[in-house]
């Protein structure tokens, strides 16, 4: 499919590409630039093909595709560098959670004869680092690529390369992927930080250790709060625009649920969460979710 | 260790403390009163010795342990005919998720001659009804009793029934109870039925549907979301006055996250985002949930 592939930053998700495309024969020749050590020796050991490099220089004018995965608050740099070396024919991607920033770092950083599709596979997990990866993470998963009415062919492309590594495909433009997953991804994750952060305080000022207690609830959330940090700062800075109005309805209606509670309206607090079994029935119903009920998991 | 146990309301947690007294030989014979029919039939299913009873009357004389495990919004009117109808001898309990209301009932409306004395078994799922309960579902858990200064001995022989359930049993009073589970588990239920609402507010706004790309988050939110209502309602009418507290600073703590996110204060940012791990190391530590990353749910 392609020749010869580099990803820079080999963290979970890019060694999952990186395992995927080995596995499905999807280049003759892999190269990764990963400038963590700990990571280096980790990729080592996937594949004795692996070809890692330590900085982007004019050897890579022979790569025809680049993904990167790396924190986006690193495009920038990167840009520079790719700018440089690349031949014309090659083409970059990457799989940043945000794109509207992303687009703008492309209008006015990348030069004018390289190619750049953004992607974004939903798929992941709270944990970080090469040795979590898997060839099949994208199995089954949305892989969300951003239309350009110019690009067609090469999204076409980029899309069998998706395909190939499991994903379900789907178009849409940035804009319309940022609003949509503030709500789906990004305030989830900013409310179990937040939530944490608030048992952090709890305990502080009643000097009591709660977390023994965490498994009515708490303890879920605990989990997607341990999410890297710098991805999820990248996110939230650059999906600011559309964070601040989620996260204004977000409390808006947590103060009319504390209303209904404080002055025990029964029929409205009832009717509230009996309706949110309706957005369960479908994620269920999409299979995004298994029906069987979690009982917290087990050692 | 009982003669005659009466179990009444026979849902997840009904039936598995049914299902436990049973395989634990914890007594001689198992009485429930469940008015739902289509429960009925299932726990027929559960064990042939299981006597199905359909009131509370004079029956009730030779009962030595009492379980209550409906609604609290239901005890009142059990309240009225146990007062009624239980000899001196017997012991009542139940496993509400909120203490001090029931300490309050219980003052104000159970006849002296009657002994009562709240637990709390923290275990559980999203799902209702006596086919997901298990003989298994407390091993392992905690199990709060709520200590009284003149309950000793009854306090020991009912610590030692949840421990032949397989539960850890801790001893605290109802304040300090209902305090911690505002945090541990009625907030987070809170947050995941209000950003459950909140996401379908942007659906109807957008006129778009999410679902679909749930699986970065949203998912494990709509899984706790998806508990019983009627359940869920009477705890956040029960532990309102705790529930307002946190709340509030739930709200003050999201909105310095606007702040820093918009006024794209970094390092306070990171910090914040760094520091909710310490929980996650804590709750993993305590063994209330293991290491391994959560990819999502596989059918």
């Amino acid at each position: 499919m392609f020749k010869n592939i580099l990803i820079i930053g080999c963290g979970m998700i890019g060694s999952s590409i990186l395992r995927g495309a080995i596995s499905q024969k999807l280049c003759k020749n892999i190269y990764v630039l990963e400038k963590n050590i700990k990571y280096q020796n980790q990729i080592k050991k996937i594949n004795k093909k692996i070809i890692l490099i330590n900085k982007l220089d004019k050897k890579l004018k022979n790569i025809d595709l680049v993904v990167i995965s790396t924190p986006m608050s690193e495009y920038q740099k990167i840009i520079i560098k790719l700018n440089k070396n690349l031949s014309n024919n090659s083409l970059i991607t990457d799989v940043g959670s945000t794109r509207e920033n992303v687009a703008k770092l492309i209008k006015n950083h990348l030069s004018k004869k390289l190619k750049w599709i953004m992607c974004h596979p939903i798929s992941g997990s709270e944990a970080s680092g090469p040795k979590y990866g898997s060839k099949n993470l994208f199995k089954n998963k949305w892989c969300i690529i951003i239309k350009k009415r110019k690009n067609y062919l090469i999204e076409k492309k980029l899309s069998k390369f998706w395909e190939k590594l499991g994903s379900k495909v789907l178009f849409m433009n940035e804009q319309e992927h940022d609003k949509i997953f503030s709500v789906t991804s990004h305030l989830p994750h900013l409310i179990a930080y937040n939530l944490i952060k608030t048992a952090q305080d709890f305990q502080k000022t009643h000097k009591k250790s709660i977390v023994k207690y965490s498994a009515g609830g708490l303890r879920d959330f605990s989990r997607i709060a341990a999410s890297n940090e710098i991805m999820w700062r990248d996110i939230f800075f650059s999906n600011k625009k559309n964070m601040s109005v989620i996260i204004d309805l977000f409390i808006k209606n947590l103060k009319s649920f504390k209303i209904d509670i404080n002055k025990k309206r029964n029929s409205n607090l009832l009717e509230k969460l009996k309706k949110s079994k309706k957005v369960r029935q479908q994620i269920l119903l999409l299979k995004q979710d298994i029906s069987k009920p979690d009982f917290g998991r087990e050692n």
